[in-house]
């Protein structure tokens, strides 16, 4: 589990401030100080080295000359233009919308916010994947849901499993939360045949569907990946983001919401922070513009090179019965353990090999799920820390499961 | 009243969704469409002309070349350097604080909504000042609030009334909401002498108080307005920005709140958008050092001036039987309408004269308080509409005060 922080004795504050008193990441870059030189595959953030620094100062010059007179409080969606790019690049991707259809939120997190703030009363059911993103359920543990988890597979989200859900439950849940494509952590995709028995289902019991879509243009084959749900209902509200294909210091995401929900929305990103920063927005219009699409080409390429280099050393170094995942895509490999072992215990053992991730089980609802996953992410280590690091925790996990064995 | 957006008959949201049916602005620009050349006295916001546009071009800069390297994710708590500077503000206005002490949030409006976030259960009992800010209420809607509303008047928020409210409460509310010094909307402060009471009688019932403070620095008088009350007890959480002094588009305020609470503020932002825009930081730093002293010392001429057209004009131009508040500071001047005549009513009567403004009701906790009062903001207008806007108003308010007198 991960650290507590603090009391909140003294205070008379809400039944969800016991949300914010997790620090997801302090317990794991706690544990690298074991080591002179520790190697962490716990950080899920894209690469300093491939954001295009030089492209991004050019558009913020231009974009610091026209703002000019729009310095003042307005642009509650975001602005035109780049609305209208964004727009044009999903109706690409197969999701015909207009500019009105979406607005500009600070990255992909607060649309999350935003959805939870307008659906969930205390108490509500939500679905959400078996394992899932830890950030989103730091926004759900806000809002004090009620979860149900649906596990998830190699073809991503168990379809038959959330038929069971959605039949056996009580009141039908507000919405199921999903990363459908490269997910965080697992790396796994759902399969075309399960996004349509998906879509059926949350239909057939009139749930909503989020998509959280981070990674869905990071992919690695030379196909493009299933068709985002959004492309298949209007019942998927889709949240995007530029973090993984720009940088995620200017916080710039999007959501594409369904038309009487917009105004609502609106209301609700207007109350959280009046409107977001006026001026990144151009810088990412002028950034994309004639530029994005070769940039995500070459995304795409360091991107599965770190991937190879991490699957290949994982394969090489781990025992026999260490499953080792590698993705079509996006930022994690996924690694299950053989039964009877624990990530959390391997990881408190590899520490003075100096080498940390995430444990599997931190990624379900009261960050204590079943213990046999561990998530790896290659996305920010430079290649040879990627080989050096599989090779020590090839070692430690060795040493782990033969001790397990000797017990 | 506000006019209602849309109705969410087909979604089964929260129940605090019922919040993000009101548009508080579309009403009153709505009016303006009735004159070819409509004078809004609405729009609260600070004067695109005295933004620092260069300066803030060269901060931008600057501030692009050193970023390079912290485009990922970070700085939840803002850029060091840019705290380090708002500390030594705050410092020398009294509040003794150091960098860690306080974080940056996007404007304050995200600081209002990370404490109710924090603090407020459904039904919990909150006091603001009756009237008070629009923009604070839409955030304590959507946390479902119960507000006791305390009463204003010349000296800001009526101490005898606000220890008779906390002495018969049943439940000691959760915080007490205030904007000290230049109120939204009345422009009116809290005497030094109500501060010291204020904050006695917040000691006494063990309710914490939310001092929101956009417009402390801008003030008219020879002399410093009355201490921050944050300097006078660390029982106040302090909201900050630079969206009066700077420009509203960087999206950059502060929150500077005891210690014990600060992990939990942080979490808490950290679900609501992951961090705040780590280049804004920057700019803001830049453009503040060696700049920002002589720069607020500009802009207070400038609103001055603006006030004086204002309160001239208005004095000349309304019915004897209109009382019209100068302000020591900030952004609005409050009129009275006299007894039994409304300030709802005489918005519609002033359309077709080509003047708007916001009818004093909008600002209590419905959006629907007592009719006499109206606010006029002379921030965001030249000086030539103020003006005439005026002459207009006085020309209406005289002849639906003769109809009034008639009926």
């Amino acid at each position: 589990m991960p650290r507590i922080l603090t009391s909140t004795g003294d205070y008379r504050l809400a039944r969800r401030a016991r949300a914010f008193e997790h620090n997801p990441w302090a317990a794991a870059e706690d544990l690298t100080g074991q080591h002179p030189d520790p190697i962490y595959f716990g950080n899920g953030a894209p690469a300093s080295e491939i954001q295009p620094l030089d492209r991004l100062q050019w558009a913020a010059e231009r974009a610091w000359v026209e703002v000019g007179g729009q310095l003042g409080y307005g642009e509650l969606e975001g602005w035109g233009p780049l609305r209208e790019l964004i727009a044009e690049r999903m109706t690409r991707r197969g999701v015909a919308v207009g500019p009105s259809d979406l607005f500009v939120t600070n990255g992909s997190q607060q649309g999350i916010d935003l959805l939870a703030r307008l659906f969930l009363d205390p108490g509500d059911a939500i679905i959400v994947e078996g394992p899932t993103y830890i950030g989103a359920m730091q926004v759900f543990d806000a809002y004090e849901a009620s979860y149900i988890t649906c596990p998830v597979d190699e073809h991503g989200l168990c379809t038959d499993a959330l038929e069971e859900i959605l039949r056996t439950a009580d009141r039908a849940p507000k919405f199921i939360y999903t990363i459908p494509t490269f997910q965080n952590p697992t790396g796994y995709s759902i399969s075309l045949e399960r996004r349509t028995r998906l879509l059926e289902l949350a239909e057939r019991h009139d749930v909503m569907v989020i998509e959280d879509d981070p990674y869905g243009e990071i992919y690695f084959t030379p196909d493009t990946p299933a068709m985002a749900l959004r492309s298949l209902s209007d019942r998927v509200i889709y949240l995007g983001s530029f973090s993984k294909t720009l940088a995620p210091a200017l916080r710039v995401g999007w959501m594409i919401a369904p038309a009487d929900l917009m105004p609502l929305l609106l209301m609700a990103k207007e109350g959280a922070d009046i409107h977001s920063n006026r001026i990144e927005t151009r810088i990412v219009y002028h950034t994309a513009t004639g530029f994005l699409d070769d940039h995500v080409v070459a995304i795409r390429d360091f991107y599965r090179n770190r991937r190879d280099i991490l699957f290949r050393a994982l394969s090489e170094a781990m025992p026999d019965s260490v499953a080792v995942r590698g993705p079509d895509g996006g930022f994690f490999v996924w690694c299950d353990l053989p039964a009877g072992a624990s990530a959390d215990e391997l990881l408190s053992a590899a520490a003075p090999y100096g080498a940390a991730f995430l444990p599997g089980s931190w990624f379900y609802p009261g960050y204590d799920g079943p213990a046999q996953g561990m998530r790896l992410s290659y996305s920010s280590l430079p290649e040879e820390k990627i080989a050096e690091g599989a090779r020590r925790l090839g070692a430690a996990t060795d040493a782990y499961l033969r001790r397990l064995g000797d017990q």
